[in-house]
């Protein structure tokens, strides 16, 4: 019976599906996801700041009408606390800018409440989007990291407090959390989405992420954050042609548990028809970690301007890394970003019939401890070279704990890998 | 006699010279600068919000052994109302931003007071950087627009109201009111410098500038918004080996005063051994002016959200612009995007030995009339292509109106861009 559902529990699709066809009604998602919060919230810490279930309905109740004739019908988000949010503090995760109120909304906060979003709350984030963690525990085995810096949000989304939330990667902050708690999760192409109002960490790297429970959810939340009017488009399962396998030891450290899931799904998809390669050597993404950690320290050092002279509020591994980027020289920092530009040239040149590559998300299982928010090297090719990905949960390691995988795309293709990534999400559940 | 000089008409780096030989002090040039201001601000109308002399020398000697210790001596600098300042309202040129105060500064204006920059105030911009004008007027003639969007900062330095001051360009916004102010002006390689708290306005284009009276002058404030600690680094004047040519009417309507003085120029560089060559048709300038505009349309709809919602608060001509934006398909966005691409790598491939490109920095002199900021279409070929670029005074109409002209350097050249800019000055300037 569908009246028997935990709406909390359902992707943003099929709660907005329900709500039309009025199995249930938005105030029914919504007081769901509130109890999910009230059980959890204790255990998980995935909120910086929130709104009560009072405050939430008051507000949805005063906007009825508009929220009734809305996309997202009233429904909760959750924004990462890098985003500025003019009605809620937006502190960064750091002590220096504790009680900061943002005069605007960031632009995609905007889209969001135009298409009839409501900001639930702002989840938590490492400091400024480095290393440092928050509170916050992964869902699915609390003694574990949920992984940096969008923790919050993927915390959040994974355990079903709310359908969808917005994070920012730099280096591997929204891929790493959504694989270690089991969120689907996708960053844009760089440069595909406004960045007004997300406080920047490395102009080179800086991306805007969404992390739901379903591909298609990502879908949507892409279409509203593009202010396309297709919003509501075509259901798109694609399979694609040909996909390279990157194997976890070509960009470091990978668990075997990992390179295992990854040769488990290298052989369903060519099961499935789809045509497989493999990166090598050539594809220098060692070499581009490296390229990604030298670009990060140079820019980091010259957008926490303010911070940086805040020695005694700042961590250690972020004044190492703002030290490494003031002692760097500009020489450095301009042939890293020259070989990465050459980087991914080469790569698509070498592989120019490959429809995405498909990657280990995290080095393995999200590792025990809160103290680290695990290794980000998987990530960081993939985001020096721009490129768009999406993470998708399904695989599992023998205790049942989330084997992330990524997909990367070509820049600008977006939209071709968000419908790869629903046929592959079709795959991988088994659907 | 040094002592004679008028403090406020010598360029940055004469200024903190001649501080340094106790010729003069911080506080005579401060004075000197609030004088000309007190003078001319009525009928210029640079500043959006100044401190008053007053608050300024309170501040100064409050603080002054932390000033005189420093690279920049306390001495004033005007900041473009779209960058954030913690301390000051920014309003970006808007009434929906009226007596808007930021928490933070931009880290731009950040790095100037770490360096010993004191904001003396916001400078008149566009309506949120884009084309309906605000009060300023050219110094060099009253009736005549300063150009846009940057047009405080533009008239402000070649007012000599201060010595230097930012501006941020996304079409032509620095360039243009530079030439027709007739300063010299600075556009950075896209993603050069930390644009946090520097109000997006398309995301593909945006860049922050410098204004001042000097290449050297530029210089000097790059190296402080770099924290390059060689900020007092050695004189460089590079005389280029190979220049370039581009002939006005490649991108578009050109007054015949301009084609000529880009023509005199020509044959200078000539008897000065450096060797020209002429842009033609297949660099493909007027295409590339119209896919900047096509880009810039797509992104402003989607990082002005709030604002767009206000209809009667936004001009004529920005309300076309989000209009155009919200109604493009988003495949004519990416393939604008690829056709820039293409262009940048053609061009420098078909001229590969030449060290930078010049051509006009407007169609022609200042027009008539405040209605109206001036055709952008000469910078909008080298913005979107991301280069850097700078453009010089020296060459005059007739009636003694500057004409300016701009270099267009490689990606990430900038250095060897102003050093060759320094050279061209002692040019232009017969010194």
């Amino acid at each position: 019976m569908k009246n028997q559902k935990a709406w909390h529990e359902v992707g943003l699709r099929e709660a907005l599906n329900a709500i039309e066809k009025q199995e249930c009604s938005a105030v029914d998602v919504i007081n769901a996801c509130f109890d999910r919060i009230e059980a959890r919230e204790p255990v998980v810490g995935a909120w910086q700041y929130r709104l009560t279930r009072e405050e939430y309905l008051s507000h949805y109740r005063q906007h009825q009408g508009f929220y009734e004739q809305s996309l997202l019908k009233g429904l909760p988000v959750g924004i990462k606390d890098i985003i500025d949010t003019a009605d809620m503090p937006t502190e960064m995760g750091s002590p220096i800018h504790q009680g900061r109120e943002p005069v605007n909304d960031a632009s995609c906060v905007g889209l969001i409440r135009q298409a009839g979003g409501i900001v639930l709350g702002k989840t938590v984030t490492t400091e400024f989007a480095y290393f440092k963690p928050g509170k916050t525990a992964n869902p699915r085995d609390l003694q574990r990291t949920p992984g940096g810096s969008s923790s919050g949000s993927a915390a959040a989304v994974a355990d079903a407090m709310v359908p969808v939330a917005l994070g920012s990667q730099t280096a591997a902050s929204v891929i790493r959390p959504a694989a270690y708690c089991g969120a689907a999760g996708y960053v844009g192409t760089r440069g595909e989405f406004s960045l007004r109002g997300v406080q920047p960490l490395a102009q080179s790297l800086d991306s805007l992420g969404i992390l739901a429970r379903h591909a298609e959810d990502i879908d949507l939340m892409r279409a509203i954050l593009l202010r396309n009017s297709r919003a509501n488009g075509p259901e798109i399962n694609a399979r694609p042609t040909r996909i390279a396998i990157c194997p976890g030891h070509l960009v470091g450290e990978t668990d075997s548990a990992m390179e295992h899931a990854i040769e488990r799904l290298e052989a369903l998809l060519q099961a499935e028809g789809v045509e497989t390669t493999r990166l090598d050597q050539a594809a220098g993404l060692s070499e581009l970690v490296e390229h990604h950690q030298t670009i990060m320290a140079y820019e980091v050092a010259r957008n926490l301007v303010e911070e940086s002279a805040q020695l005694d509020q700042l961590s250690a591994p972020l004044l190492d890394l703002i030290d490494k980027g003031l002692q760097m020289e500009r020489s450095e920092y301009l042939r890293a970003l020259q070989c990465v530009d050459k980087a991914r040239s080469d790569l698509w040149a070498r592989h120019d019939k490959v429809d995405a590559v498909l990657a280990p998300a995290a080095p393995g299982v999200a590792p025990l401890g809160l103290g680290k928010t695990g290794a980000p090297h998987m990530s960081r090719p993939w985001q020096v070279m721009g490129l768009p990905v999406v993470t998708l949960p399904g695989l599992t390691d023998q205790q049942g704990l989330p084997l992330g995988i990524q997909l990367a795309g070509r820049m600008h293709e977006d939209q071709k890998l968000l419908d790869m990534a629903r046929w592959l999400e079709t795959l991988l559940t088994g659907a």
